[in-house]
């Protein structure tokens, strides 16, 4: 049986997506920026996709600009906006759990100027609303706080954390900058960015069935930020480059299907999610770290390493994760477990399993059986 | 009949390059990133595309960093490079008719501080190697010349440059790195950067049949380059973001079918490339401003605007380009066509016809056909 339990590092594209992706290459292959017919057939593919992300945001197909995937819209949401708003102050808050790609850029701002406040997390990696009150001054001007953590499936306040800013900017006459790295959220869950005050938000395709190399930023039209790739002006002026019609039309289509059938699929990920949970907990050693994300769960295994536990599951077909595996194969310890105070032991004892609509309980129910298995004979050979 | 004449903007993909895109959607569809096998089988596709790619340029497959297109790719290298260097100091010479995605990172840059050079060029768009060795400096970090230029197919002395900066080296002591864009030169001409002393070059796919989306720098061992977008440390750091594999094993294999072909391709494109120009040379009032490059013709129509001819060739079945068509489409006047002093009255009434090895000699006869019977009229309907 093959069990692939990953879906947070990726996801296997859907036959909807694949057709679509197929047809810019096959027939509309143009490129968007020409002006005659094959341009234009082409830029339709961009037009649509749009319409389809803003209809789902409630945004305006204009607020919408697309990226190489979640990781360049993160840094052109994090480097775009300080750039913009520079002028206006140099403090930047965010998270002590962001994924690398929002952590890595705020570093990078840093060691250009930038003072950076790091918000902690209590042990269920939910971040501090109060300290957030606290931090936030005169010289602020962005803050970005993810939706859901990528390593243990912990949903943030955004809601809250936005009606902070807003009344902290009303109060204040200020005008800071809410960004929203919603990766591991879109799609999985209905947020409205513009309802609710986020001003930038950063998107991935191939977190839902959609390709690889396709990602989005949703930027409020009254937001200012400045590109981080220069050329042919293309996305007006934000992201130039010659558009991946390929991937932006696959990522349109993964978007539509994940959101028409949502209410479902989170369904499906949720009873798998937690029939994982319940039949893992009652194994001996095995503990529970997952938030309230449909489609993650992190486990902690007491005695055993997380690597030998994965290719020991991988040798029965189970395909999971260790940290976040979103980050290039350094074994590194994971912040977030630290972040959250996970006991020491448990650090490099820990595993993420994640779903999508189309695993099932069978899986989960093979998967407890190889635990069961395998666990005993692990914890002989690595306990000291 | 239809007659696809805008191959310097965009290319169709072919079949082996679809099907090797489809195995990575369908079958290895892991995360590169990813420990287990999943994440190996599609770490794979990554691997052999380095190892094509560096074959045909001889340099090892660690010199290459994919991309997601030229233009990421040009971005990478030129501020990469520069903020690499800067400590060894703050000029940077370029050329004035480079591609846009060269163009604006250096304005960029030159707005953070660097002073640049633009080196002129002559009429047939070959730049002033006089010009480079009188503005090589003590402060010279960096100099970026293209291979081929886009809009009118001119093939740069690379070679000579390279041996410029490489005696201005040897002389003072100095480090100076050279940049070649060779996005459009790229599959059609063998370059071997290391040999001829080219420290990094760029390059696409999407030109030669591969996908949209996909791009590469080479980056000799010896270069320091930071990284333009920071996450999780994929590429040796240099570029974070999850692999899109599915671009990556595109452009493998188109690179591979390229060069495997390329003297028969080559071939190809000449004479289709030479049987428009001297047919149309033939009829009144057309003159030719090609380079050499072979896929490459850039054509002027006394009393007609290329807009106007554009559409026109369109209602045909002729797609072809006015200026660059990489640039979105803002209807600029081409700063290549002004750098290379073409009389003004033409500046406006000039189109781009760019072939890949498909095009035929049927599509030229058909082509001088239109032109021969459209001409006379749009010239009435548009002369004052």
């Amino acid at each position: 049986m093959e069990v692939y339990f990953d879906n947070a590092a990726t996801t296997k594209i859907i036959p909807q997506v694949r057709e679509i992706m197929l047809e810019t290459m096959d027939v509309d292959y143009g490129n968007p920026s020409s002006v005659h017919l094959k341009g234009v057939d082409a830029e339709k593919y961009i037009k649509d996709s749009k319409k389809i992300i803003s209809r789902e945001l409630k945004c305006d197909p204009n607020e919408i600009v697309f990226t190489s995937g979640g990781t360049e819209a993160n840094n052109l949401a994090l480097t775009g906006i300080a750039n913009a708003y520079r002028r206006s102050g140099n403090h930047i808050i965010t998270t002590s759990i962001e994924h690398a790609s929002v952590y890595n850029p705020v570093i990078n701002l840093e060691e250009q100027g930038f003072r950076v406040t790091f918000l902690p997390v209590d042990s269920n990696g939910v971040i501090s609303l109060e300290k957030l009150r606290e931090e936030l001054c005169d010289e602020t001007i962005l803050v970005s706080v993810m939706a859901v953590n990528n390593e243990i499936g912990t949903i943030e306040p955004i809601e809250e954390v936005a009606k902070i800013i807003k009344e902290y900017n009303e109060q204040n006459g200020k005008d800071i900058i809410l960004h929203v790295d919603a990766v591991q959220a879109f799609g999985k869950m209905k947020i409205y960015p513009k309802r609710i005050g986020v001003n930038a938000m950063s998107m991935s395709g191939h977190k839902i069935h959609g390709p690889k190399g396709s990602g989005a930023l949703f930027v409020d039209s009254k937001v200012k930020i400045k590109p981080i790739l220069f050329g042919g002006g293309q996305e007006k002026g934000i992201r130039s480059g010659t558009e991946n019609t390929t991937a932006i039309a696959g990522m349109g289509k993964a978007v539509e299907l994940a959101y028409k059938n949502i209410d479902d699929n989170v369904g499906k990920m949720l009873s798998v999610k937690n029939a994982l949970i319940t039949g893992a907990t009652k194994i001996e050693g095995i503990t529970d770290n997952s938030g309230d994300a449909p489609h993650i769960s992190s486990l902690s295994f007491e005695g055993v390493r997380s690597e030998v536990l994965l290719h020991a599951l991988e040798d029965k077909g189970i395909y999971v994760s260790s940290g976040s595996a979103c980050s290039s194969n350094h074994p590194a310890i994971s912040g977030v477990l630290k972040a959250i105070e996970l006991d020491s032991s448990l650090l490099d004892s820990t595993l993420r399993f994640s779903f999508c609509e189309f695993n099932t309980l069978e899986e989960v129910e093979y998967t407890l059986e190889v635990l069961r298995e395998l666990l005993p004979t692990l914890r002989k050979f690595t306990r000291r």
